[in-house]
């Protein structure tokens, strides 16, 4: 195979890496997808050279917890209580359109949406991640697929066995591809037994995936949990040994001291998902307890459907701005760190630190190409600032996932919009047509 | 003068009537920038017909309080606490640049900003605001223009006699503007004296101007007025007459129980101005408080250096998210409700129901193109949650004030991008300078 070779010229670029640098007019040697060269005025020959004189290049955004495949959902009901919207309108839809198809469809709309918002890696959580592993290879998008396991039929599977099966051989596929990565994904405490968590927590040791799951999302399954168990959900999944490795929670809203403790000693990284659990009004995730505890955590959109775009650059801005005033101190969660939230955090927090998550040698070509030649930006005193505080995420505009464009001048390289567009209108019809019978 | 006539064809309007229509196939007809028929299939001589199949139409955003020439000052320094951040940055900034030109050049880029965001009105209170009144008019934009009244020197003035007058000179100058209103604006209970608050309110009710003042958006504020005053800044206000004139209160955060009812008896209107108060730590206004005593209120921007943009349905967005959250009620402001606040009740809090705020026949013409055909916002299964939910600002294709285009297809039909975008970079380098001497 040919080999790639590309030199982006002239740029500024923050990198994320751990000595926090900015670099001005700089060039970037990318070969075959991987970062091999930082440095000013960078010569090869055979290369093509891409100047980036216009633009500030910073490492994609870093999704941690979606539901992508739920594209087709979104705006389907909403100003309802969670349990109206989930039982009269989100599952009979699922019930009924869930296949291959429909989810290897609505996965392709939403990594759409999400590279055109400058994500370029996300952790999910859903069914048929056979069907999304295909949108990902198609579109070339990073991303940790998790089967969800539950203990009733759900997708393809008739229970939690025939899911962690399916994990196996979806990870027997993927093994060795360089994009896609397979976790184990047992829903929440309220739809896996201790026996089912225990068999999925052995599937990931076994094969070394991440765990990612629903974590005290809200109120009432905190204390339905501890009416029957007398235990927290995550004072559970520490007995289990769960949470000994390695994992991503999802919320993580609810939680009491002895549970901070405990995902603080067993570094346990959480997906903050702002937007979701204000319109869902699961609550406020305790992120200055986080901090004080040296907990990892991220920035997510959480699935489409409840957010309701996914807009992780404009999530990262609202929950910086949340937690300033919930904390009563402005200078909590400035714009680097933000920014760092967003991108090498939520890269370790998937295990994926070596790969992507920061411009650095060695690394994965994960780069988007920001504009900040517009009304909205300028003038610029500070790029974190003006990145996560006046930037639309519409001024991203050229997006780079191993070393390939993906989104050039805000379109699609791969996928076909318009043939989106329509998909999008058809299936529409389709689950009116189910969720009004 | 030539008659401008223009036909728009085959549209989906939410008009924001008191009938809560939502039209399709409809056509609008407008002469000399007035409304002046609605119906399907409007079919006229001599007048320019706009094909809009593409765009579901709704009245302009109304954004009911800014100071729009800070647009040179966001970004400067953020994540600061409120003191350091006025004293040491905005501050003597604003001492050593203001002046006619500063204030005219960065009106012309915050009105442009706006203008971009889909707002076609805005209620501003800053000093020069005849440069800002001469920005309105070369770009077209609609606006509600208040001098600031203070009891020091700012601005032009050695103190506020020298702005109630300097008001009273613009309003003979714009009084028969059709895009221009004047009002007074006397800048908070600890910045202007009882007696100059009286001075304001008389000019107020003999010019017939609608009055604009912050109003307990800190804490510290409210305890500073009560320790001095025995009484809460909204009751020397109720004490002195102020509220019984036409108002629009911002922020008004931090409101005892009386203070409500104060507010509601006099028909103030409040500002609620989300990501402002998040950003400075200021706090949540009570709008469960508001809806239950009906007080009017709609949703403002602040000034474009505590925001960090000019966007109000993104503000409009998570305004109504944090509510219901904060209300443990997720059908709590629902989107048609939120998009009602941010047209045709702004229009009403400014005293220009009768000109804006709504697609009606007799009312002007500022409406806004939004083009949902986009990954962002497809499927659609409702108009109004789409817009709300899940649309970016950039969605809003074309802007149209008193039946002019002010944007098409995302360009500025007036001011050059490129020369505005050159002088926010020359006055960042003065601004700079001054700050750190």
């Amino acid at each position: 195979m040919l080999m790639s070779r590309k030199i982006l010229k002239n740029a500024i670029v923050l990198t994320m890496n751990s000595n926090h640098e900015l670099l001005e007019n700089t060039d970037i040697f990318i070969e075959n997808g991987i970062i091999s060269e930082i440095s000013p005025a960078i010569n090869h020959k055979n290369c093509e050279e891409i100047d980036c004189s216009e633009f500030i290049l910073m490492p994609g955004f870093i999704n941690t917890h979606t539901h992508v495949a739920m594209s087709y959902m979104k705006g389907l009901a909403d100003d309802l209580d969670l349990h109206t919207w989930l039982t009269r309108h989100i599952w009979p839809a699922e019930q009924k359109m869930l296949d291959f198809d429909f989810v290897y469809d609505a996965s392709v709309h939403g990594i759409c949406e999400m590279i055109k918002n400058g994500i370029t890696c996300f952790n999910d959580m859903y069914f048929f991640e056979n069907a999304t592993a295909k949108a990902c290879e198609k579109i070339g998008m990073r991303a940790v697929l998790g089967e969800g396991v539950i203990d009733f039929p759900a997708g393809l599977h008739d229970g939690s066995d025939s899911a962690l099966n399916f994990i196996r051989e979806l990870h027997r596929k993927y093994r060795n591809n360089r994009l896609i990565n397979i976790a184990v994904a047992p829903h929440a405490v309220y739809t896996a037994s201790k026996e089912t968590w225990i068999k999925a927590l052995n599937l990931a040791k076994e094969l070394d995936l991440l765990l990612h799951f629903h974590l005290s999302e809200t109120e009432k399954e905190n204390k339905d949990f501890f009416d029957k168990n007398k235990m927290s959900p995550t004072e559970m999944l520490q007995e289990t040994g769960v949470l000994n490795h390695k994992s991503v929670a999802a919320h993580a809203i609810h939680l009491s001291e002895n549970d901070i403790e405990i995902l603080a000693e067993s570094r346990t990284s959480i997906a903050v998902c702002t937007k979701s659990n204000l319109k869902l009004i699961s609550g406020f995730a305790p992120i200055s307890s986080y901090e004080k505890a040296q907990i990892n955590w991220s920035i997510a959109t959480d699935g489409v459907s409840s957010n309701n775009n996914l807009d992780l650059a404009e999530e990262a801005s609202l929950t910086a701005k949340l937690h300033k005033c919930l904390n009563k101190d402005p200078e909590f969660l400035n714009a680097e760190k933000m920014l760092r939230q967003c991108t090498i955090r939520a890269a370790e927090a998937l295990g994926l630190e070596k790969e992507t998550g920061s411009i650095e040698v060695g690394k994965a070509a994960d780069i988007i190409f920001i504009d900040l030649n517009d009304i909205a930006t300028q003038p610029i005193y500070d790029y974190y600032s003006q990145i996560l505080y006046a930037m639309n995420s519409r001024q991203i505009r050229y997006v780079m996932i191993n070393g390939k464009f993906v989104l050039k001048n805000r379109k699609l390289t791969i996928a076909d919009e318009d043939q989106i567009l329509a998909k999008a209108r058809i299936y529409k019809s389709k689950i009116l047509k189910i969720t009004t019978e």
